[in-house]
């Protein structure tokens, strides 16, 4: 007998009939003899339709209120799983926020959760009942209703699973796993079986929504076990505890992974922006005149590259912001003409950011000269590059990503078989 | 300077225009310079919405976690209020139930108020903010959320108005007042100025929907002044604290009524059936055999009229139940019909109660007599008849329904002249 902790999203959740459906999952991690805490997010919907009210109320909501608000979505499904549940004769209650408490910071909107009182679950799971948690909401230390922000539930679940070390964290959601690269772009790609917990935090932040970065950041630091699986399987299948033939992805410690590919997925960014400035004075202090100003405005730089011209006295500047930045970025640095000096100033969306992520490459060099050549022999240009530990990026012509994503994935040789 | 409780229901925050309209109300008592504390209702359709979700959900919903899921729509509402009124630069917070904290038994879906504990609010109130409450919800002893029933939120207004020892609290509503009958009957029915609780829970008992018995129940124990008037009225047309020419209907207690009619109102209600046995033996006991297996089946019976039959051996029983209650009163007593004796069994709903109520009563004879006097003169029947301190009561068939209550309007010198 283990705690297992399900966490079930919005799509898992959109109605009663789904509810059912997931009702059955957590009957049979029950009926195995677990001890289960499910965490749910709201309805698919039901969030769009309270944070349009918000909208509707308000210019700039209030985000206090607006976690007031917003936190309903998720009270509502963890008492209408509660109730199917029942109905099926298992025995359940909803738990909310400050029921349980789950303790956060008062940071409205994206609160961290400080502390997840584990003493009155492990009383009520001496019953032998599932607790269902509302995800994505906490309480501050003023008694208020606080939520986590996007993605949110993820962090509940694994905030839970670390508090009550649970054997592992399930989550439910609509798609079967963590694939090599997108399937929709390559058809070969192949559902990873396990992935670490560094290469799942380079995928997430990149663009691939299976997690949110911030529940895998948690879960790395806890070790706690997140298991991704599709909330559509049949429930039956399984006979509990993940023993189906197809269990979803294991995001895990590396060390529970024995067969270390070098790359183990290409990830992609559609939401990049490349700005360049020309013919800018090369002097000291330049970087700060153009740098400074885009940090006081939240705005975050990615890829910075350097041309040095011919006579060293301007360089070329090109670097990344966040897509939705652009527009912001270029009047920041057009109110800064006159501090930096460039002849031009010029951005684009029209870009891509792809990655080659894995683990192995920490033991295994010539990752980032294979991408090169790889490219290369396509004749797909290379605007800005960065690498980390277990990361390779290039910066591209967005015509040219799904050939560069095809390209590089049969490179690495992650083509299914 | 005073405190004010302020009331709306679901039809006065149905969506953000109808909030944005109570909160102009809301601004107007704060700027005058009262302490306010408001107490909202869920946006008309919300809890239908829920409500509809836990009957698919099951069949026979878990009540601990239908309040829980039920109670979401007053949350709502509260920030939204709260919203609107930090955007009118009204200062302003939503209060939930279990925030404040409002306790209550565990009654689930029709708990009772305990205690309202009014520290909170009341440091609170030295903000000089309004308290925006979400109505309708509780907190029983084991933390879970509870809910107050059918029109908890006027309760929940009545409480806390109780509590905070309110000046008065203010029900806006979708009428702008009492009126001494159904204005649609009597097209010249009269708002009432001032109505007892006595009086006032006289009509609401017999159908008079504005306020629920239970609210005004509390608010007579209590000496909680209610004033009931329109969220639709132009909210700057009032000076502040009710200054308006027609400020709705003032409930109080009949002390502070200057000039007591003898009959304040004509109240009706149509959610009555009349069941009759012939021919039942005449013997001691036979009330008890009779309505001993009713009251077991939670079957509430009002009006009661006997006719002794002729050699003295039988008697006819005439009563009534409540509408809803017919068929499952008729299968009761089929059921008891070798106990109870008797030859024949037969129902209809297609009855009227009419009623005349006013605290002049106690003082001034004839008004029954009048009541029999006026109604058989227009050939109106009495099916039967029941009397209290302040009320007479006549059963009539419905077809009937209309002209009698026209005619004793007019008989007792309500019509508006």
């Amino acid at each position: 007998m283990a705690l297992l902790v399900l966490k079930f999203g919005g799509t898992s959740v959109a109605d009663i009939d789904r509810i059912r459906h997931a009702a059955r999952h957590v009957k049979r991690e029950v009926d195995a003899g677990h001890k289960v805490a499910v965490v749910v997010s709201a309805m698919a919907g039901t969030t769009d339709q309270l944070i349009t009210w918000t909208k509707e109320a308000s210019g700039s909501p209030d985000r206090v209120e607006y976690d007031a608000i917003v936190s309903t979505g998720e009270q509502v499904t963890a008492g209408l799983l509660a109730m199917v549940l029942q109905e099926m004769n298992v025995s359940a209650r909803s738990w909310l926020g400050w029921q349980i408490p789950i303790k956060t910071n008062s940071a409205h909107c994206s609160a961290r959760i400080t502390n997840v009182d584990t003493a009155a679950l492990e009383e009520y799971f001496k019953t032998g009942s599932a607790a269902i948690v509302a995800g994505f909401q906490g309480v501050g230390s003023d008694d208020r209703v606080t939520t986590l922000g996007r993605g949110g539930s993820d962090t509940s679940a694994v905030a839970i699973s670390a508090a009550l070390k649970a054997r592992r964290c399930d989550i439910y959601t609509d798609v079967d796993g963590v694939y090599t690269t997108d399937p929709r772009i390559v058809s070969k790609a192949q559902k990873l079986t396990r992935i670490s917990y560094e290469e799942m935090l380079e995928m997430a932040s990149l663009g691939a929504k299976v997690l949110q970065t911030r529940s895998v950041e948690l879960a790395m630091v806890h070790g706690v076990r997140l298991q991704v699986r599709s909330s559509f399987d049949d429930p039956e299948a399984d006979q509990g505890d993940g023993n189906m033939d197809r269990p979803g992805t294991l995001v895990c410690d590396e060390e529970e992974i024995v067969e270390q590919q070098v790359v183990s997925g290409i990830a992609y960014s559609k939401d990049e922006a490349k700005v360049t400035l020309t013919r800018v004075a090369d002097r000291p202090g330049i970087a700060a005149a153009i740098f400074g100003p885009l940090a006081q405005s939240d705005i975050n730089v990615d890829m910075i590259v350097q041309n040095v011209s011919g006579d060293g006295r301007y360089t070329d500047l090109t670097f990344t912001v966040p897509m939705h930045d652009l527009e912001r970025a270029l009047a920041v640095l057009e109110s800064c003409k006159k501090e930096i000096t460039y002849e031009k100033l010029s951005g684009t969306s029209d870009v891509v950011k792809v990655s080659a992520i894995g683990i192995g490459m920490r033991s295994h060099a010539g990752v980032a000269a294979k991408m090169f050549q790889e490219l290369a022999e396509k004749g797909i240009n290379i605007l800005a590059i960065t690498t980390s530990e277990i990361k390779v990026s290039i910066l591209i012509d967005s015509a040219y990503a799904e050939l560069a994503i095809r390209t590089l994935h049969t490179a690495y040789g992650l083509d299914e078989v």
